[in-house]
């Protein structure tokens, strides 16, 4: 997507063909900054510290990561999934790009697995893509429909980023609003603040690149808007879901899921196929990653919770299927109950 | 309540009987600071910027500064109570204690007004005392009874700020908080850090100076905490409450609302009569006062949110009654239903 008006992934290959380079999206949106990768510890860095961060991005990271060790050592691939693996114990994605990885690698020769393991890596940035412009394409049908029905721009909601920028390029939940931008329909987003990271600001810049309309709102805000019917529909991203359909997403996307269901809002998730977790049959089986309570306490480096004040981070919750009116893929939009069914898992 | 472990009130009158002191709750928990009120617009800007805040002490300075514009202009109620009635919509002491200073200065000869009504807001005060220590004591029945069915201590919720600093002393949803306190029960709150405005962090000042055991959370985790069974119950203040019940309170407060029934959690309000509203039969007439922006785009002076981003900040939404478990009040605990018969208004 768009970055001061040239068209730029969030993860790419230099020239060089050896060294990753990522938008420091820590920095954003204040300062946009690309950061080398050039080895597999700059690259668990990068995913433990979230430079980057979103579900697709960290596989895509994870993938060139393991690529970087074999540049150096073509018998580091084992120690590389290690390192990669223990950075992130919520997101899927992490662990089936680990998983392609190790497989594109059976049997190559010592000598060819670098060139090997970036190829791969670089087919997983290319298939992310793709998958995610289907994920617009299929979701861009849900804003049309409201749109077809009245007058007005299309107000969605979403929490945390799910955009390009969580992705290789496109994103998941934003996927559609960008389709439907492109196709001349009017939308306006809500977007949650998304403590305590405040990943909303992301989506706030992605959505500004684009010229999309948008007002960034406190997440406490969400369920007043829904009472008042000022939401039409909620689209939110996902780290992992369950066959069953249960969704974990960035905390607080629970919420505004009940919200959803109170005042009978429909309520997407969209999920590429690699961050659905066939091996789970229940979203309470998900590691919930709880990280530092700094992110809580500070701010832009502003202490907002003295140092003397207990505090706790849980990074992710899971919503429950029955919450979820559908689940939008690269294969089409199903509810919950049909996500199995969809990908031939039933 | 104590402060560096002396007791003191959330506002008080100064020796000479004409100054209006109050903390300075924009500089808590990093400064322990008090302003002195002396005149009506004074009162009135503590109000409009939140030096003050929380709705039995809006209503408290409100009183006491009709005193301060008598204590000018023996005729300048009228003007007093329009200019101080603009400050803030939602709360609905406000326009209580001014309806009940105009009521006590009915007859009064000129010569008497000042004297009459800086009488009358002590009088105010000290009731909002009184009311406050019944709420703590039929609250605490709630607690002990979740004590008595288990080891551990009693893990409570709550949202926004409803301890001492709302009111003029106990609190209203932390007050049978610091009475199990005091009988020895041992309670963990979870204080919700309250964005945009961060009053949590009012709630946690005031618990450690009590040395109340609590931990803030982002807004988002609330929900999560909840499906996860740790959380007992949850106790939150009221800015109004309509004759059935329906509560509207800080913004965010709908949302765990939600989680508490979805976990048959109960969830309480903390309601001294005068935030109640008998003329409306529904929380959706209810005034939502939307606040300035800037209130989302800084934390504590520090841009969190790019000037050239939209922002919306509603500081109020409505649970309705359905979702609320009972309402504690000065005369005990009713289900929202039976809230009217116990004040004989039904």
């Amino acid at each position: 997507m768009k970055v001061d008006g040239t068209w730029r992934r969030a993860i790419e290959l230099a020239q060089d063909g050896r060294t990753v380079r990522v938008l420091d999206q820590r920095r954003l949106p204040y300062e946009i900054a690309w950061v080398a990768l050039t080895t597999v510890e700059d690259a668990a860095i990068a995913i433990r510290d979230m430079t980057i961060r979103g579900a697709p991005l960290i596989g895509a990271t994870a993938a060139y990561g393991v690529a970087l060790a074999l540049a150096v050592d073509p018998d580091g691939a084992e120690r590389a999934c290690e390192l990669l693996g223990a950075t992130r114990p919520t997101a899927i994605n992490l662990r089936w790009a680990l998983g392609e990885m190790t497989a594109a690698l059976a049997g190559v020769a010592r000598s060819e697995r670098a060139t090997t393991a970036f190829a791969h890596a670089a087919k997983i940035c290319d298939d992310d893509v793709a998958i995610c412009e289907a994920i617009g394409r299929h979701g861009v049908g849900l804003i049309r429909d409201v749109a077809s029905r009245r007058s007005g721009p299309v107000h969605v909601l979403t929490h945390c980023n799910a955009g390009w920028l969580a992705t290789v390029d496109w994103g998941t939940a934003l996927a559609p609003i960008y389709r439907a931008h492109e196709e001349g329909i009017a939308v306006h987003v809500w977007v949650d603040e998304t403590r305590p990271r405040n990943q909303g600001l992301l989506t706030a810049w992605e959505l500004a690149q684009h010229g999309i309309a948008h007002t960034v709102i406190a997440d406490n805000a969400g369920g007043h808007l829904m009472q008042r019917h000022e939401v039409d529909l909620c689209i939110v991203g996902t780290d992992r879901t369950t066959r069953n359909g249960d969704v974990c997403n960035k905390i607080g996307t629970y919420l505004k899921a009940l919200a959803a269901r109170e005042d009978r809002i429909p309520f997407y998730v969209a999920a590429p196929s690699p961050s659905i977790d066939w091996t789970l049959t229940s979203g309470a089986d998900i590691p919930i990653e709880e990280r530092s309570g700094d992110e809580v306490r500070f701010v832009r480096g502003v202490e907002v919770v003295p140092a003397s004040t207990r505090v706790a981070n849980p990074a992710f919750d899971v919503t429950p299927a029955a919450l979820v009116t559908g689940i939008i893929t690269e294969r089409g939009v199903v509810a919950p109950a049909a996500l199995a069914a969809l990908f031939g898992r039933s």
